[in-house]
């Protein structure tokens, strides 16, 4: 039998290079979704963090201080996307959509802003049209749908996956 | 370029057989950890999930009732690890240990336990010493730890990559 000792403070994985990831909130309707989602991007090393319209990170979520993790607060999504692409991100939204691609069979590219949408609302016909992809996320039983924080947990950890060391 | 149109309520993916996974969850800290949790489970076509201890399933979060994703509640693990080993399900353990595979590279089989610890003290001794693999997940940045609920998803989505019908 393999011995298994705890290291619960082990020291994380260092990236050989910064990642070239952004994530895009477009307007959340909970500070704790955005919360959950501060702390997990910051966990992948994630470079940029941009929150769309009015936003409150809650730091026992978060677990992270602004100082730690900067956040860029815009006020509407369209001008961000707008601006990301002319940096040379491609832009990835999470979302069900005609032409998506599944996540599992997705390839990133280094330079991806991954657009996350609202959770009712999705993301709006005009963020869609500024998008070069759409990936989905199977889902395979009830509630049929993957909470916000949920679904950007699995493609940031696919997108960390594929590039390991950044 | 590309046209995307929502697909809201699109069809979920269908399994060619059940899904040989078992979710397994040590006592956490947190009902509303654990009701995150019954929903990715769900979502992810789990076949048997496993609670350990008091537990309280909030529908709001979890989305789903028990009638539509039966839950199976035990006083202790060791029990229920040992239950699962004569079934024939290989134990996965979700910890930081020495001899912990990383997550990215595991390669689950398809009959598999994935086992859960508590939010503070993870996995207790004797729960690690059932284990037949333990696997971590690279952490990049702040605050250096994934919340449990975040690493379960991660976990469960790369068993489903790996098995995407079953």
């Amino acid at each position: 039998m393999t011995e298994f000792v705890h290291q619960r403070h082990k020291p994380p994985t260092s990236l050989e290079r910064a990642r070239d990831l952004v994530l895009v909130c477009a307007p959340l309707r909970s500070n704790v979704n955005l919360s959950r989602i501060v702390r997990t991007a910051s966990c992948c090393g994630v470079a940029r963090l941009v929150t769309c319209g009015p936003s409150k990170i809650d730091a026992k979520i978060a677990r992270v201080s602004p100082e730690e993790f900067p956040i860029e607060k815009h006020r509407s999504l369209a001008p961000v996307l707008k601006s990301l692409r002319s940096e040379g991100y491609q832009l990835v939204g999470l979302e069900q959509t005609t032409n998506s691609c599944n996540l599992h069979e997705f390839s990133f590219v280094r330079k991806t802003a991954i657009v996350v949408g609202n959770e009712r609302l999705g993301l709006t016909e005009d963020a869609l049209a500024l998008l070069d992809y759409v990936v989905e996320i199977p889902v395979y039983g009830l509630p049929f749908s993957y909470n916000v924080a949920t679904a950007t947990t699995m493609a940031l950890y696919e997108y960390c996956r594929q590039f390991p060391s950044g």
